[in-house]
């Protein structure tokens, strides 16, 4: 029997090509919408947040625009007028009905932010009230756990920064590769890994820059579908002090692109974590990587830029077979509702 | 025995009170350099992070400023060149000497930005390279834990928020209290949440909004001192997804303040997490809120805006004494080092 999530990470290829094929001629209108202002925030909670640091990651890095993360408990509670003249705001939201973040875009008119809504349902709130809207083409999602709709945000994360770089043609390039290399991934043997997380007293899942959003939605998935004792990190966060309290019985998810800056930091950390004690699962990176970690588990051959549409892949399918393997539904996991509400009585 | 972390943790009154005298004169310049700038962005790891966060709400909910949490890979590792000509950059680091935090303080300024410096060591690169510079004066610190130097930091923030507020006088009458509440804190009875947090699977730590940073200060000591598997969670994020986690054998934290629009959310969560079958444990707050808590430990009697300052002392206390019941040593908790480095190698 094949599970609902199951079949929707294997529809992720087409997702992310009808969604590319849908955004990016809306890519004169992003230029439009932000021409004359100087930075892009975003408004995210939970899965859509991972999506959110992919994007500000993606736009300091490739396009020099500064971002930063929106709280929405400075719009929603503590009402605070702040001048966003200068600013897009991004609402990012796969139901484009969490009411939070449908009142953070509100709110952000009103501070004078141009408003941009990525939501995978055209006919929502957060879609009807935005300047401009990026509605992404993962079709209907009915398992609770996020995978199809978080993997076609990163597109519409990829297709604004496209947008706003100088010159976006390796970006565009690597972006026509994706689907394939996701297509790739779903095949790529994940056993090894599932096991050393079953057997793991507490886990954590570390991953730098432009991965690190890749990484806290894998620790997020494990949390909430599999029920793991397991906490993302930010690499620097790991070394600045959490990093003492691995030891044996702990298994270290890292994930890494092939290339980039931050590569050899990741090395050095399987290394380091494997000296602690600790059972080091790698996905991506490249061979010196690999041979750093216990279980290795391919990832995209696609630049960091874009490594993280695909990298997300074994992690979904890791959490799914994970969840099996523990005898859990990851199509309903307990306690989780598909439409998620911060304030329940707002 | 008395531990030099208990000593350091005893001498925070004192050390508020030099930091509020040494800093508030530097007020006017501190106006003068964000004259025609319009945001502030933070750089900073570990507990200063924790303190950075909090400036961040500070100016956000008082000041009317946007701020964000510079990315330092950003800086060091990818070196974005970002038109930063509309912002001030304030580099957080008590010891002054975090590589990276000197690395991204002199990206930021050939980025554009003004820079302020906040450290406790005045003969520091941080400080000697600022274009205006911060100086908390906890004094020396010597056990590896920051306590005072962490408070001190907090100060520096109210000052630098009360600088931008077009009326600070409340916010100036509130910070003038801050040392008596915490001499008082210093005595309040903690054991019984000691036990609950030496006896637990497992704890979540969780705040909102302005007292966010200090439950992210008060995991990441429970971690790093104590060795606890713990996990600090604003309180959306626990709300959307990790919450389903909460069962019996885990201790939940929160920390709240007496006051302010974000109350009455953690009494229903301490509610929640209480049905779920967790320990509450509550810092803070008001009536109601000790009321919903298994186990209530006195906060401060401040408002909101200033009620970090002293809704970190029950905590710090908690774990000094945590990691005693655990036969630990406070002072030297294995695997830390008083001044860190994110890469070690560069």
């Amino acid at each position: 029997m094949t599970t609902q999530m199951a079949q929707e990470i294997a529809e992720q290829p087409d997702a992310v090509r009808r969604t590319l094929t849908a955004l990016r001629p809306q890519q004169g209108e992003i230029r439009a919408l932000l021409a004359g202002r100087r930075r892009v925030l975003f408004a995210a909670r939970g899965s859509s947040d991972n999506a959110a640091i992919y994007g500000r990651y993606l736009l300091e890095t490739q396009a020099g625009l500064a971002g930063a993360l929106v709280s929405p408990s400075i719009a929603t509670h503590y009402r605070s007028r702040l001048d966003l003249s200068d600013a897009v705001v991004v609402s990012v939201s796969q139901s484009g009905a969490t009411e939070e973040i449908v009142a953070t875009q509100e709110w952000a008119r009103d501070c004078g932010a141009a408003t941009i809504a990525v939501a995978n349902v055209a006919d929502s709130p957060l879609v009807a009230a935005a300047d401009l809207a990026l509605v992404t083409r993962a079709g209907p999602e009915v398992a609770v756990p996020a995978t199809k709709t978080y993997l076609t945000q990163l597109v519409a994360m990829a297709v604004l920064a496209g947008a706003l770089m100088d010159e976006p043609g390796e970006l565009d390039a690597q972006l026509d590769r994706a689907p394939e290399e996701i297509e790739r991934l779903l095949t790529v043997p994940v056993d090894a890994a599932v096991s050393a997380l079953r057997d793991a007293d507490f886990a954590v899942v570390s991953g730098r820059g432009l991965m690190m959003g890749t990484a806290l939605e894998t620790a997020l998935k494990l949390e909430e579908t599999c029920k793991r004792p397991v906490r993302g990190y930010s690499y620097a966060d790991l070394r600045h002090g959490p990093i003492s309290v691995v030891t044996e019985g702990i298994t270290a998810l890292l994930v890494a692109a092939q290339d980039g800056p931050l590569l050899s930091a990741l090395v050095d950390l399987a290394a380091d974590l494997a000296g602690r004690g600790a059972r080091v699962v790698g996905i991506g990176g490249d061979a010196v990587f690999a041979l750093a970690c216990d279980v290795h588990v391919p990832g995209p051959d696609l630049t960091e830029a874009v490594a993280p549409l695909g990298a997300i892949v074994p992690g979904q399918r890791i959490v799914e077979s994970l969840a099996l393997a523990l005898g859990m539904d990851p199509d309903n996991p307990s306690g989780l509702a598909k439409v998620t509400s911060t304030d329940r009585d707002s």
